[in-house]
């Protein structure tokens, strides 16, 4: 076992604080990777406060890992050392179900196994990004192309996919007309993804505050939901509506900005069910759907479209100690776009105390 | 004008009767057709009773409506004299906008013409197939081919499209497991025409009672509601499911039965709005759709679908002055599967007395 360093919860009420973890010892298919940076996504924090159910403490958090490979085990193919790496939300699926041989495996019939919280095949508890190294298997290990900083990789692996896999399922491109619903973490990503498609890219947010970064970013339209009007001239206007927001939102009133055959997705959800009038979906042949991050190819190649299309996320780098911080920061929506901790700077004072 | 012998409502509350209505004089790119079986909707009733909304009284209802051209006019080139027609829920739309475009008229962007209840262009109220002739535009007009009985034609033109639309857009074939929830009018379309396409098809119904009648339709399997094990059973089953009951149904029970890109789609609307569990779409990038009726083309199609298999719809013909009767037993469900009104039968007292 490898003891490494990490920042992670003992608890779903007290703050994070340094700790050392064991990592399992590379095995025949294993890539040790020595973490550069890691995203803070919003699942960390309702994770940790085990507002999606109970977890095993004390948990590692973070699945927006870049790094670079610092060994790999004898039957590994896929990377070398010195390799410039990534690692989501995923560590691992059953790769024998319908879903994982489409190349779906985060819709693995038997369950992916998650970065952290989740148990690996020993049956051990599986730990996140917030440390200075992680093992995981080859396939699940992603390429960073040069052209992309590791810094502002990290959130790709989490943020970034999941925006990129609804947007190219779902058609985003020359022609169509597609909505991002909030910008925060995920909806910059879509942003930035959905134009680089080529789509016709509005951004629907709660105010004008971010009006200038969304159009920065590359939407040709923001409007605001607070303002009633916005819902009357847009009515009928979206092919692709994806919605950021994990608050309860009106889905109604989303639902009617939708052009016949237009589909919404939703990328958070709400522990509370939302409202559908049916006859909203009817008139005019809608969908609601949902979608979750995305498979490891699709991963790959969504990397491979940022790195050409020459963008990350836009971050703020922190230090460790930042990290319980920068948690009420992003409660606070007080963020541009998204948190990423300089794994450098993690120590550990459970090593020497 | 033309003066038709018809039956319709006269109030939201009371029975239906014997009446006469004017047609338009066939300009001339219009059909007159003398209509042989009219089949009685659910929607028929919901209309007349006005739980859908006000409406203009008197109205004659009915948009399942087979017969025969009586006379066509000089432009009409899609018809001619003696030739088996049909017409179903739409007798126009405006032609111009994108969803005419693409032979979406249901979803005409600035509404279809109803058969029945709306507003022609003239701005007289359209009255339905509860009579012995109509008059429509050449393109509303379909062909009923050979080898398909008139009066088992009728509810094709709604029950028949509502179900093939759907079945269709969503790819229901070969390799496909298709549910179909509720064997009543629309039910039992849905599985003749899903067992048509080669999907293997599993009929979710509220008992086994009609079991033997949907194996006999086309079902591979049948199951019933009510029994909690069938949900257990069947989890993450199905790749789609087309639901045609208009009550309310637990939605996210019914999502947990399909497969990851599975689609749930409903083809009847309660008035109240459903729940949906977002995270239940989410965790398999399922979808909640709608669908309504399909375009001109594709109803054609589907005509010609229903006879190259050698099927209709399974009907009880009746005689006009057993509507009345006949409206309570749909609401019974007392009907295998569709009512068709013999239109020879109608007489009119209105025209005597």
């Amino acid at each position: 076992m490898l003891t490494v360093n990490a920042y992670g919860a003992t608890s779903a009420t007290e703050p994070l604080v340094p700790m050392t973890i064991e990592r399992r010892e590379p095995g025949p298919t294993d890539v040790l990777i020595e973490i550069k940076y890691a995203g803070i996504c919003h699942s960390d924090i309702h994770t940790v406060r085990e507002e999606w159910g109970d977890i095993p403490f004390p948990l590692v958090p973070g699945h927006e890992i870049a790094g670079v490979v610092a060994a790999v085990g004898d039957r590994v193919t896929r990377h070398r050392v010195g390799d410039r790496v990534g690692v989501g939300c995923m560590v691992d699926s059953c790769r024998e179900c319908a879903s994982c041989r489409k190349g779906l495996e985060q819709y693995c019939l038997k369950g992916a196994t998650m970065t952290y919280g989740g148990r690996d095949r020993d049956g051990n508890v599986t730990h996140g990004g917030y440390s200075t190294h992680v093992v995981v298997d080859q396939d699940f290990v992603l390429g960073i192309p040069e052209g992309i900083g590791l810094d502002e990789a990290a959130p790709l692996l989490c943020a970034g996919i999941t925006l990129y896999s609804p947007l190219h399922h779902w058609g985003a491109g020359p022609g169509k007309k597609v909505a991002i619903v909030g910008l925060g973490g995920l909806g910059h990503m879509g942003v930035k993804i959905a134009h680089a498609m080529g789509a016709d890219v509005t951004v629907l947010s709660q105010s004008l505050k971010k009006r200038e970064d969304g159009l920065r970013l590359g939407a040709d339209h923001y409007y605001a939901t607070s303002d009633p009007a916005t819902f009357e001239l847009l009515a009928g206007t979206f092919d692709l509506i994806v919605n950021t927001v994990s608050a309860r939102v009106d889905l109604n009133a989303y639902l009617s900005l939708l052009a016949p055959d237009g589909v919404m997705v939703c990328v958070g959800a709400p522990p509370e069910p939302l409202e559908v009038q049916v006859f909203s979906l009817i008139s005019a042949r809608r969908s609601v759907a949902g979608s979750n991050i995305g498979g490891i190819a699709e991963t790959q190649e969504m990397l491979d479209f940022c790195a050409a299309h020459g963008f990350g996320a836009d971050i703020e780098t922190i230090p460790a100690d930042k990290i319980n911080e920068a948690y009420e920061r992003v409660l606070a929506s007080d963020v541009r776009y998204r948190f990423v901790i300089d794994v450098s700077t993690l120590v550990t004072s459970g090593q020497d105390g």
